[in-house]
């Protein structure tokens, strides 16, 4: 089914692709898919290690969100304790280059980023 | 200055990489930079009015986090009542692009989504 959007519907407060645009514009969806992108599939743990500062419930959710907007696929395998791993679906690898180059912008940019935070701190009332 | 980060170190809780990109990876963020890219600049009341459903605390505070980062420069009018005019710094510039790729995205894969969203709900406990 071909998209008949435009850009400037992003803008309207009940647009739906603004709503996708607020999951994937997400810090942890963002460092989630990163990592992802790195293995065929992650244990639960594996992810939380990996993530330093993120709560095992903020994990959960945006697992879940992930895994209900097709990014993620979930799988439980009938061990026990029961083993469960994710990893990216082809939707998902779709957000890794976009995804990247804002990671990357991120990095490339800090020192410019915070230069401009401890000039506007100086003059800030 | 050479930044000499890896990807590695955005996983950190303490990143200051991870900071930033918390920041430019927000929707509003993300939408005002889409916003201040089409024209030379922008009042407050512009922004507010284009971007439907955003409180104007919430917009006084994004912009405020822009010009700190340098992504925006705010230029006051010695005018009665005054005006105020926001533009995207030539830093902010370089955030177009990435953020493009990403809005782009979420309207490219809209119905792909939402087809995930639907499947997941009908097989939700």
């Amino acid at each position: 089914m071909e998209t008949t959007l435009t850009d400037a519907e992003v803008y309207q407060g009940n647009c739906p692709t603004r709503e996708i645009l607020n999951r994937i514009a997400d810090k942890w969806t963002t460092l989630l898919i990163g990592l992802l992108a790195q293995t065929e599939s992650r244990r639960f743990n594996e992810l939380r290690r990996a993530i330093g500062g993120i709560s095992q419930k903020m994990l959960t959710q945006t697992l879940r969100d992930m895994e209900r907007d097709g990014l993620v696929r979930r799988k439980m395998y009938a061990e026990i304790p029961p083993r469960v791993e994710y990893s990216l679906t082809p939707l998902g690898k779709t957000l890794c280059e976009p995804l990247d180059a804002l990671r990357k912008w991120a990095q490339d940019h800090l020192q410019e980023v915070r230069e401009s935070q401890e000039a506007f701190d100086k003059r800030a009332p």
